[in-house]
């Protein structure tokens, strides 16, 4: 809850009165290794925030799983596009570790917007974090190559190698396990 | 000046009261085609309503233009990331048609959610909507062949070839002409 805190103050400074209405939003639960939080089709109710674990968020296009964002520690996670619209998921959100969370719902959003305004700030900057984080996921494809999409994931997640497995890191460069391989030796022989 | 009012009034319901501080805050613009509402490099430090015309949102890779979106009448532009963040533009932003706009400034915007929760929230909606459609954009490239794309781009904007030169649409493809000309015989041929 401390770390909570911390990353919700890292946004916009909270007051012991701030935090004494939200900190009873939240629900803690842990998910085991390969668990889903989310299945593809259902909606998406809750945002999480990763205290521990590991977990990719995923679809299947032609039988074929494609991943399309990680969270670890620290991080927000969601089908936002779900928990916006209302409509059902496009992803599912699997468990790679052993894992715990906190979620918070839909509803108490929305009723801590009405609390405050900066309740509704906070809502802001997290829409405005996502959007910067998913046009950069597009840009990547629309004007990356796939050695250049490797470079930045591993220079933004450097242990990435240690946690996900090499098949979940090509899906999500978007290429097959073998052109990852070249990839990887080639850059290596550099 | 009413048509923005419509627009502002869909995302949320706003008095006379609201309107009359909204209101002046936009400036009037019209800009000519082909000129540029903002370069690459540069700083986004406004958003923009479009009243009347077409405008393109492009980078250069290798040399070569890649166009990321279009915005026509009644839609919201800027380099969103560049005004959030305040880092140099990534695109630039040109005209295709003369046109006409309403631009907001970033101090502007900043000095509404310090007015009332009201304005706070509609740029929470802006975030997430802006959110939502780079994230469609993405996952686009992602999960679609060129053919699928395409489609799903004449059903977004049936008008858009009437508007929009055969070369910018293919860039946004992620294609080139020739390929978004067979495209278009295979799809007329069924």
């Amino acid at each position: 809850m401390d770390e909570l805190r911390k990353n919700i103050n890292s946004i916009i400074s909270i007051s012991d009165k701030d935090w004494a209405i939200l900190k009873p939003m939240f629900v803690y639960k842990a998910i085991k290794k390969n668990e889903f939080f989310l299945l593809e089709g259902k909606h998406s109710n809750t945002v999480f925030y990763v205290i521990k674990g590991a977990f990719r968020v995923f679809t299947v296009v032609d039988g074929e799983e494609r991943d399309w964002h990680f969270h670890f520690e620290g991080n927000w996670g969601s089908d936002y596009e779900s928990f916006l619209t209302n409509r059902p998921s496009r992803f599912s959100i699997q468990a790679m570790e052993d894992a715990e969370i906190l979620t918070l719902s839909r509803d108490s959003m929305h009723a801590l917007y009405n609390t405050d305004a900066k309740f509704e700030r906070i809502g802001r900057i997290i829409a405005e974090q996502l959007f910067l984080f998913a046009r950069n996921r597009g840009m990547d494809f629309l004007l990356q190559n796939p050695e250049d999409r490797y470079l930045k994931l591993i220079k933004e997640y450097p242990n990435i190698f240690n946690r996900v497995p090499l098949y979940h890191i090509a899906s999500y460069l978007g290429i097959k396990g073998p052109s990852l391989s070249r990839i990887r030796r080639r850059l290596s022989e550099k």
